[in-house]
């Protein structure tokens, strides 16, 4: 059996989201629900989040394991898996772990850009590794069965983590620096001690992480693919498109300077280009994996290979999760 | 005119405490509000201060500034100055800082002994220095008037703010590692650029931070005065008690785990001395001031010199903070 899974988008959700999603074949998507919300917003997303369950109920419903992608496959729906991109809704509550666990949450990020409380993030200009909270949070997630993301972390941070962590963790969207140095993208030391512990890269379709912006080439993105499969293994690859599907920029800027600056922070924009940037035309929503499937093809990845890249691969780490 | 300040007490507040402060002679005392109390949580702090005020109207009131302490002079009471052990109150969002200091907030440690969203704890193995996070949160703490107090943080953290304060920052409780090797106590290079800056040092007496704990001798504390004075000049100096009078030893559990921990964590304690530590004989309360002018007067200092580090300094520092 083939799973398709994107391992992460956060849309402006609708129906016409969801529909896309399933003409992409998509079995599973990790969503992201919360940016820099508290514990209080996070359930008011959750209520959001029921409500789009409830008013889509022939194409979607919230995934809690891997046995609910395979019931997505045979229904022709998609499970949607809940992920955080910042650590807010735990705030400074070691108890909060298991509560937004019980509420679905299956991926944290430990810092989103800046500083947490339980790690770096990759904007600091200093990384001091992972907090004396972030070691209990890391043992809690662990038990409970959260999967620890470190795709906005600093480099010690993530080495931390891998290190700290009983269960392999994931980075489920960013790319190798080595393609295209965007801060956010990864050293190959890191994805190396990633893979070898069992993680998962999930690659990114968000222009900013991408050689040459909403311009890369399919066939420069499906090289790449094999540079990092060649580096780390076939087996820890596959998609996080980082899809942002109508958003407006003010989503971006709330982004990027959530409540903590006065000073407007463009992160991986600049004030020429604040907003979001364009995606590739190979891949402007979901149904891009199509084109992967075949640029990856073409690159020279079997059959099986594609298939691992674009699911089965995400679909075996969920195995593990809890 | 001279003042008596006592800039850092932490008690289970009564009217018995405010009438030992107003025996003691304090003009004023900087109280501990919160320490881990998130901004609702210190709402309702307020509110309890609000009822001590009215109940108590002839021996305490707010203090504001430091015309209030001149006030308390006068009027024979002790203005009640509101500090945060932690940060925890402003959350992620820097539009609170203006919010607290209208609460009457006039102190903010940036950090209790863990890392926090502005900068490191002297608990963490690794001491980034303060975040972007916290950068935005000090220019708005200088904006607004409230001091930055980093007694709890760590070293590079600590000079960071330093720099990075346009105003004098305090460490309102902590005394020289010089003298008593505690985690907490301050290297020379610190209290150096400390006092370069114009910043003030509150000298504790809390036993962890005593040479020789409870047991610590009045001519041994006033000595270490003596040479702190050498180091860093008479001016720079003050007393921060930081005492607990009346806390039950759940408040220092409390104060050390916060919710962020499922391992017990002792802190300066240990797990044979779990509970908060018993005063020296000479500071058992507030009324210890009196001891302390006889010893420092004894090992030498002027009446004037004594003057200054009973509470003088302190007001000339609460002159600069609006």
């Amino acid at each position: 059996m083939n799973y398709r899974i994107d391992n992460l988008q956060y849309c402006k959700w609708s129906r016409e989201i969801f529909e896309i999603n399933r003409e992409a074949g998509l079995n599973a998507v990790h969503v992201t629900v919360v940016y820099h919300e508290d514990y209080d917003e996070f359930l008011k997303r959750v209520s959001e989040w029921d409500e789009l369950f409830n008013k889509n109920s022939d194409l979607i419903f919230l995934g809690k394991d891997f046995k609910d992608i395979e019931k997505a496959k045979s229904e022709n729906k998609t499970a949607i898996f809940f992920g955080f991109q910042n650590c807010s809704p735990i705030e400074d509550d070691l108890k909060l772990v298991e509560k937004v666990h019980s509420l679905g949450c299956r991926f944290m990020q430990l810092t989103y850009n800046n500083q947490s409380l339980l790690a770096t993030g990759c904007y600091e200009n200093v990384d001091s590794g992972v907090t004396n909270f972030g070691k209990e949070v890391i043992k809690e997630m662990n038990r409970v069965g959260i999967v620890i993301d470190m795709s906005h972390s600093a480099e010690k941070s993530t080495l931390d983590a891998i290190e700290l962590s009983e269960k392999p963790i994931a980075i489920t969207h960013a790319n190798p620096f080595f393609w295209h140095n965007a801060k956010r993208n990864k050293s190959e030391v890191l994805l190396k001690n990633l893979s070898d512990s069992g993680g998962m890269l999930g690659l990114s379709l968000y222009a900013h992480h991408l050689k040459d912006g909403s311009n890369c080439k399919i066939e420069n993105f499906c090289e790449m693919v094999a540079k990092t499969a060649e580096l780390i293994g076939v087996k820890n690859i596959g998609i996080g498109s980082d899809l942002c599907l109508n958003q407006p920029d003010n989503v971006v800027e709330w982004m990027r300077n959530g409540t903590w600056t006065k000073v407007k922070n463009y992160g991986e924009g600049s004030k020429d280009k604040p907003g979001f940037p364009k995606q590739p035309e190979w891949f402007i929503d979901a149904r891009g994996f199509n084109f992967l499937e075949k640029g990856l093809k073409d690159i020279g990845f079997s059959k099986e290979e594609v298939n691992d890249i674009l699911g089965n691969n995400w679909f075996n780490f969920y195995k593990g999760i809890n």
